[in-house]
């Protein structure tokens, strides 16, 4: 393998992928570990980059990293840029790391109402460096679901809803854990979930208790308790998040289950929104992030 | 000792209070345990009972048990009365018990929107039995909050809301669970949350991701964090539950902290609420069952 002119780093809380890249863009090698940002020390990350990189000869290399690695309980915690801002980074953080030029992406944060990203910046600057001069808002579902506003390649606001961790938790470790245990779905309860929370967002706990009672008292199978709880909690979601969609261009960024159920929820709002995978997206952003870098 | 005449039972998830009674209504005897329906197999009920009676003569005495003991994975399934219903239980269920003589009072279904309670009918009907031919609204907070409309001594409909259910998974297990962790408790942002969720409830979800990003951005201490997260939630049922107390008489009955909280945020409302405590209200509720099951 011909030497790296840089390297591209996502480490996430549970795992962390890395590309070797030549200076026009040309993927050299890749690896991926489970070696997340979640199961490190800060002392224990030096060691955690140097085995997954030991084969390449980084001798030099600008290692340009994004995610969780930069937060509070991560190697540095590195600065967030507050919005209204450019969407490709310009500040990076070094933490000490020996030989190895190490930069990571600082994440963005919103002054009122108080919110944080971390990772998701360079997924939106992937996204805008292969969409030039995109408008719109831009959807990015996971444990906690970002929406952000972008105008003129600026960041102008986002808003975090955190639908996949109540998704998790409620699912989990409340009275509808023996409700919604089944691999089964149900589109039908899902759409159904998603106008009814549209409608009455407000009834959210009150809906939620009767999968219960309707397992007990109609037989509600687990699997169409779970699409309906998954549509309750994105349409309550979709609700709040309506002055972010409302009339606007929308692209929906992410992998293919979870994405897939934000566009049909938007869809049955008359809002098309477009689904962009997202493993491409971050090594863009991460690409846009290293030219910025070298100025 | 002398001899009840009959024995009252409040059999609950966790644990069980029992009341050795006189006809006339005198508290001859007391006991509690923690053996509740939740550690209990169906085949260990009449061990469990027999154990914390045993120093009573019970030979031919009634036995009327309110609670999770009659649910599913209970004793024996005690029956739903669908409401509208009288408030005073009308339908026993007897387990195969020996020589004891006990009967399980039934809980109340709802079809639409599908609702159940199992243990809330005894407290209403102990209230009612203690206020003649009120009519109005009783909040019952807990884990499951109950919200019942009471007319010419009938359960008229009822509503739960799991938001104490939400509080523990939100609080145990999502990122929160940094962010709340504390004794401490804040008034004022309680009563903040109230009224931010009592305005705009389907920003729920991104309110409480808020409540990390304040944490991390302006330091925003976790007993204000956790009293937020309670004022949002009981805001955001308080939206939900409008239909049941704007304009009515309001009972709220429950045991203290969690019951001051539900007085506090409808006084917000201008909605005056009357705080009675649980305790007598469910041996009351047991009283009444009693009669009505001596007919």
């Amino acid at each position: 393998m011909q030497k790296p002119d840089w390297i591209a780093f996502d480490w996430g809380t549970s795992n962390m992928r890395i590309w070797a890249m030549s200076a026009s863009g040309t993927v050299l090698g890749e690896a991926r570990s489970d070696k997340g940002m979640g199961s490190l020390a800060p002392d224990q990350f030096e060691a955690a980059l140097r085995d997954v990189i030991g084969a390449w000869d980084h001798a030099g290399v600008p290692i340009i990293a994004c995610g969780m690695v930069g937060a509070k309980q991560g190697w540095i915690e590195a600065p967030y840029a507050a919005v209204p801002c450019p969407a490709t980074p310009e500040e990076f953080s070094t933490p000490d790391a020996g030989d190895l030029d190490v930069h990571i992406i600082a994440g963005l944060s919103q002054a009122d109402p108080a919110d944080v990203m971390r990772g998701e910046e360079t997924q939106i600057a992937g996204f805008l460096a292969r969409n030039k001069n995109w408008d719109g808002v831009i959807c990015l579902p996971g444990t906690h679901t970002k929406w952000a506003h972008i105008s003129a390649d600026e960041v102008v606001s986002f808003q975090t809803f955190m639908t996949g961790d109540l998704f998790a938790a409620i699912s989990g470790n409340t009275v509808l854990k023996h409700s919604v245990n089944s691999e089964d779905w149900d589109n039908d309860a899902f759409d159904g979930g998603v106008a009814d929370a549209m409608a009455r967002p407000e009834r959210l706990a009150a809906r939620l208790f009767s999968l219960r009672a309707e397992g007990l008292l109609n037989g509600m199978q687990n699997g169409t308790a779970k699409a309906r709880l998954s549509g309750l909690l994105i349409g309550a979601e979709l609700a709040g998040a309506k002055p972010y969609w409302l009339g606007q261009k929308i692209a929906v960024i992410g992998a293919g289950g979870l994405s897939a159920l934000y566009v049909r929820a938007l869809a049955a709002q008359s809002a098309p929104a477009t689904q962009v995978k997202g493993d491409a997206i971050t090594l863009a952003g991460l690409t846009a992030a290293y030219k910025r870098f070298k100025g």
